[in-house]
């Protein structure tokens, strides 16, 4: 059984870890450079030559593609964010490793350029900035980067020199978008969809956009005995009628998510009436459109409330990434692998992001979610099933086997 | 003009501070010494003999109540918050003792005692325990409180023995009821009805009565992207609808105030549903009972829109004082003073705590409300005009010569 043996080497994986519950696994970390040898060694067991990049990505590619054919490459992220799980991207570069291995054991000759990459950094735990490895890839690495310091003050340049890697070869590392057959990325869930559903796989259809906002309401404090209730400007009131109208709103517009996670009150006294709330406002849609579209109703309907209580309101916008879509051929061939493993095809959208993000501006992206444990993900008890994963694999073989004819079929 | 008076020496008195902006007095600090000659002199000038009590009081007599005869009690406390304002409280002192000395000039001879108390700790700003004066002179002092200690770690027993005070005769100063006619405090109002109204005083109808909860929200946390939005348990979503409600309650039900004034957001991170959300809710009322009804109509609120969210619900009591009323006779002598002033009588009650709350179990009470700028209180631009302040001793010096006929009428 290959999902066996998937979640054997996961465990073998997470075992490279800085100690405490779950994985710690950073970039250029120690854990990151023990982790190298295991994922080398699955590397040529599929066939695949393993050298470690000017960017910390460890890349695996067969011969066909070290001769420049059009290759596909497949992968997904070694790191972890702190006191994470054993899935979260290292299943991406485990799973096509043993599917690519189980093709070769049964004779199977893939008539085009195979490439895995474990990227070294996606979740941006260490420096704060992600998509190192896939940004290098596809040619958009910016070299501020570099300039970036942990929380013991050293540079993304120093720990990229000290691990192996080299700074001032990155921009070598972008691939030729016209010898690139597409980028695709297996990956958990991190969310209840496929679980509710009894599915063990989904095809993505996008990787959402995200935009997030700082929202500060300022009314007037006042002694919370003394001050009629009528004509009070309390600013915790009006930030609750903004949470309940802009929750009312997330549900009421399809493939719009969003979540007021953070909420301070000032001056936060058991009596005295809220002179100021400050909370964020995080929105996401995989659709660009539908986000800007939501992000205007939430918007005025905030500023609406702000109005009519007499509250003064400051929105200001601090990130902002736009979502990317999944290339259609990509996901109908991924659906006819599904349907070919006995699965019924479903599609879904990421609501988190991932490598994706940074690739489809070299290429055409894909993705396949597997089903996870309670929806759980970045936490230690984050799980899968050994059937999902051979499910997903199986899946995945399909898909590489029938890669010829998909493009053939597309002209 | 008797208002100018009564200003000058708030000011003589807020000289008496800790350094800093406005004025900061507790009890048995060296500026409620540095306070207390002012004071005396004030007193002897009205024509009552002073006398620093075992309770830490400055307490001025006139000779009939120095010999027994039935004795009314007026004053309020001399010390503030930190950072205060020159007149909550001390207005109570002095304005009485520039009225009393206003009607000696003037020949008049009050037919019965009177007694002007500074009361040493009302606010409990030292440490922590309020109305330590006026309890004493209820005979409902707690021994206890006088371990309680400072933030510099001295208990109120070595402080008000340093101070001149003596902790173990402080039962001795309880008043007997039969001798006692009543309790009449001057004070800010520390609200805007006056100043809306256009009124310089008010009479106050009752004490408020407090109760204050701690209520937790237990949801569940989630990723902010991955989680749809149909499902999700966000505490804080909950607790918004909560404030909401408490709000639309608060401002549905009369003579019922309160506030949503602290509330707390766990994990409180941008992209995470909140998990769990506490908040403080407090709740006031003059009338126990509809303080208790509405606090059962919030709390049911509360609840339905927990168990509709699927919410967990923890509601914990902290604290509960009853409020007290006015005694409706001296209610009815200051309006008619009042009016005997020009002023149209207006009726409010205080959602502040008083000495009164104590004084009410050893007599009747009641309350003259002295309009204040911006309804501000607790704050060193607390203000009022010379002419409130004129009107205010007007009042109180009718009361005081129409006393004899209104104990009369009561008979």
């Amino acid at each position: 059984m290959l999902g066996q043996e998937i979640l054997r080497r996961l465990d073998q994986a997470g075992d490279c870890s800085w100690p405490g519950p779950g994985v710690t696994r950073t970039f250029c970390s120690d854990e990151h450079r023990r982790v190298l040898p295991l994922i080398e060694h699955w590397m040529h067991r599929a066939g695949l030559a393993a050298e470690l990049d000017a960017a910390g990505n460890l890349v695996g590619r067969c011969p066909r593609a070290q001769s420049g054919e059009p290759t596909l490459i497949l992968g997904s992220h070694q790191d972890t964010v702190v006191e994470g799980g054993k899935y979260d991207g290292m299943l991406g570069v485990v799973l096509p490793l043993v599917a690519l291995e189980a093709l070769a054991n049964r004779g199977t000759t893939l008539p085009y350029g195979i490439e895995v990459v474990a990227f070294g950094d996606e979740e941006g735990t260490r420096f704060q900035s992600t998509l190192v490895g896939s940004k290098a890839l596809a040619g958009d690495f910016d070299h501020a980067m570099l300039e970036a310091r942990d929380a013991e003050d050293v540079s993304m340049r120093d720990a990229l020199r000290d691990f192996g890697g080299d700074p001032e070869a990155i921009d070598g590392l972008a691939r030729e978008a016209s010898r690139t057959l597409g980028f695709v990325e297996v990956h958990i869930e991190q969310g209840p969809l496929l679980e509710q559903r009894a599915l063990p796989v989904g095809v993505v259809t996008a990787i959402t956009g995200i935009e997030r906002h700082r929202v500060t309401v300022i009314g007037k404090a006042g002694h919370a005995g003394t001050t009629p209730m009528a004509g009070r400007r309390d600013a915790l009131v009006g930030a609750a009628w903004m949470v309940v109208e802009v929750d009312r709103l997330l549900n009421e517009i399809e493939d719009f998510v969003g979540v007021v996670g953070k909420l301070e009150v000032r001056p936060n006294a058991v009596n005295v009436i809220p002179a100021a709330v400050e909370f964020t406002l995080e929105l996401r849609s995989p659709q660009g459109e539908i986000r800007q579209q939501g992000a205007r109703q939430v918007m005025d309907a905030v500023t609406d409330i702000a109005r009519e209580r007499g509250l003064a309101l400051d929105i200001e916008c601090t990130y902002r990434a736009e979502g990317v879509p999944c290339a259609e051929w990509i996901i109908a061939a991924l659906e006819r692998a599904s349907e070919g493993c006995g699965q019924p095809p479903f599609r879904l959208f990421s609501g988190a992001g991932h490598d994706g993000l940074a690739m489809h501006s070299l290429t055409d992206i894909g993705m396949l979610f597997v089903r996870c444990r309670d929806g759980l993900s970045h936490h230690p008890d984050e799980a899968i099933s050994a059937a999902d994963a051979e499910v997903a694999a199986q899946v995945l073989m399909r898909f590489l086997e029938d890669l010829p004819a998909t493009l053939e079929a597309r002209g």
